[in-house]
């Protein structure tokens, strides 16, 4: 069945920005979406790639395309508070009926994120262009799948602890930054019948995503989180009767999680 | 260092239904709060525990209430619409600043509850007054202390899987109902620098909360969410100079978490 | 790449309790293997089954052997003292190495899966053909696709917690029985690059195996199971010289995870 | 009542090593009971430190001094081997009998901590007296309380992932270090009724327990490690008979866990 995934794009700092226009001259989307395509591809993954935008987020994450969306990536910024309050809901029901979700660096920020996290987000910054190596604690994770241990990005912002998350359901990887900070930069997270990946590396002024290992990283969550095949509805809260398992379910409980 | 408890109760089903009036004549809030007194002194543990209504809401669980509460218990059910949007986000503040926080029974379906979760906390249920038996699934934690295993609740309403919650950071108890029906009855979340406990026994029409044994897991329970000796602060968002840490500190950049 | 599962069986009681021999006349591990083929056949997934009995456990449990597994299911109950200790420490250090290991019911008590918890994984029993529900409680975990919610096994031993296991990385399934005892039927732990699902319904008396909800659950477990395509050796404990990850890694230390 | 606790000190290098000889004159162990006495008076916490060597080891780690111990420190190096193997599985049976035990710095290669964790326990070393910055990555955990964010340790021995434990069941701190590797250094397990905190600073030849920080941790995570007032055995395998939690508990199936 073909993997339908969505690569949502602030597109802002691509448009004001020099420094970020010279790294992402056809925004930072473009290129995630066309390394989602190469690596799943060379998986041998069928999958689709489409492009979502603030622009345009009335339509890409309608309703009707969000239920043919499979996966989520998501990458925002500056403009986190033009995301409408019902896009955001939308995109949680949507994690918890199954969809994936991959938020991406500031996107730690993005309203769908806090509202599944039930946290701040907070975390500590600098943007230095510091070396930030991201070392893998897991060593049975598929997504931490042919991925070098430490991937070394050369300049990049750095995150620190204390993040403010739950603690993550698994720990994949856990990054150091050249000025001595540490952050849990690769976190699972289950909701509902949704998976959930955070991913920190890539911020804006930096070609993180140019990277063929931060790449790898990507392709491994966006097959990691598709969602099972299971009926596309969250769980729900019934009134059950009494023996309501032996018999066919005239009540609609569901039998199949 | 006094423990200052605040029992939430929203107190109406106690007002309009002859059933519970009959089990909880004074509000079951008056049962919890006379409980948590009464084990925590036998505990030789100094506590001051006040009520709050629904009734009061405004007051008793105002930004400067809760500022002084420590631990806050919680019971709503039919009324849960009725908390304003205000004070569930009060609320979820004050527990990633660090406050305990006990949701019980149909408190699953409280709004600060649910938006410390991330998730539906849809359930199954069934009033059929059936027998509970609840669990201990771990062997060294404070909230098990001295709990019988099982805990047999002779009538109650069943609360079933699937439980509609993120993992929980620890499990404490799993409860079977006499149809069959299995629950996370028990469960631990931590968020920000405040602890939750998730406890769902406790059916309105059932002398639940009169029960000795139940009564000993609510006090466990509050002795164990009471906030460490750290500033009531949410963690913060900070942009750290390099080497801030080596510094006498000068950003604010919070030294002790 | 083909899926090679092994099927350990003990083959004992099949030998000796006329009970069994009529459940499982060709041995349990028989059945376990046949199911596996057919349910892995139907998922489109390239697997060879072997069957590796206590009887031939020297070479079906080789060295060489194990170096060509990549996932053990494992069945034992009234011969565990019989499995050469240097058998069960090669099983956990190809559990180490990423062998994904399957215990099954009795084989709470197997000494590599005792190995590989460090607790003593003791439990409550009683063998009394009790109805067991398995319930999901995980909304997105593979090991739960497609299967019913609860399965009821009609006849089953009652497994009750206490069960002392470390608390499981994931809890995918919990079971109730008629007696009124609930378990922790369904487990996920990680050890070192080797995935690990206990999973408890199969007693030697009913014929458990034979069901194909249950079946589906084993298929899905192996699958799950599997190496992650990487370097088959544990994680190694190295002298890493300062800066030896910008290096060509000239002391071997491991890059890849 | 009081906290009974044994420092656990192998005590070799002391006697070998000048370096060793210059930083810690009358033994690790010596300076760590002391901190203990001092910050436990501090707490106003009734305590006992002794101290057990791996001189007088049958004694002092007797199974009747181990019976009366609450919590146990473990620092050992070169000499693990040495640690009969008897006194190894008596401290395991005792964790999980609800001993609290607390490893430290190289007893990451301790038997009893290995036999816990049914994992290599490997992990990257450098000895080159490089700083450590200890992160607190829990915002509510009662081992972090008075805790510097960092603690840095000017001199330390580098240890870094992949560190080969299972995935803590809460993860406290996590270090960096000069050379640019992360290491997950304050982790939490429980095992059993016990429960277990290891905790990596403290390499013998710089003088990283003569730190008030370092001992504040020391402190705080033995005193987290108490007991629970329960039955000082393990959890135990029972044919329980039907009904058995209505009766009288006639089987001697366990109550209160």
């Amino acid at each position: 069945m073909t993997l339908r995934i969505a690569v949502f794009g602030e597109n802002r700092h691509e448009k004001v920005d020099p420094k970020v226009q010279e790294v992402y001259p056809e925004g930072m989307h473009t290129v995630i979406a066309e390394a989602l395509r190469s690596h799943l591809a060379a998986d041998g993954i069928d999958a689709e790639v489409r492009i979502a935008l603030l622009d345009d987020i009335d339509q890409s994450l309608s309703e009707e395309a969000l239920a043919e969306t499979d996966v989520l990536t998501w990458w925002g910024h500056m403009a986190h508070g033009d995301v409408p309050d019902e896009v955001s809901e939308r995109v949680v029901r949507r994690v918890h009926e199954g969809m994936g979700f991959i938020p991406l660096h500031s996107a730690h920020y993005a309203k769908p994120f806090k509202a599944l996290m039930g946290t701040t987000c907070n975390l500590l910054w600098r943007n230095d262009g510091e070396e930030e190596r991201v070392w893998t604690v897991n060593g049975s994770h598929p997504i931490a799948r042919g991925v070098p241990h430490p991937i070394i990005v050369p300049e990049q912002e750095m995150y620190g602890e204390m993040f403010d998350i739950p603690a993550p359901d698994e720990l994949v990887f856990i990054s150091s930054f050249a000025g001595g900070e540490v952050f849990r930069s690769g976190a699972v997270f289950r909701r509902g019948k949704g998976k959930i990946f955070y991913f920190s590396p890539g911020d804006q002024e930096y070609p993180v995503y140019r990277r063929p290992d931060i790449q790898r990283v990507l392709a491994n969550a966006v097959t990691w989180a598709r969602p099972e095949d299971r009926p596309a509805a969250p769980v729900t809260i019934t009134n059950a009767q009494r023996d309501w398992f032996r018999a066919d379910d005239p009540e609609g409980t569901t039998r199949v999680i």
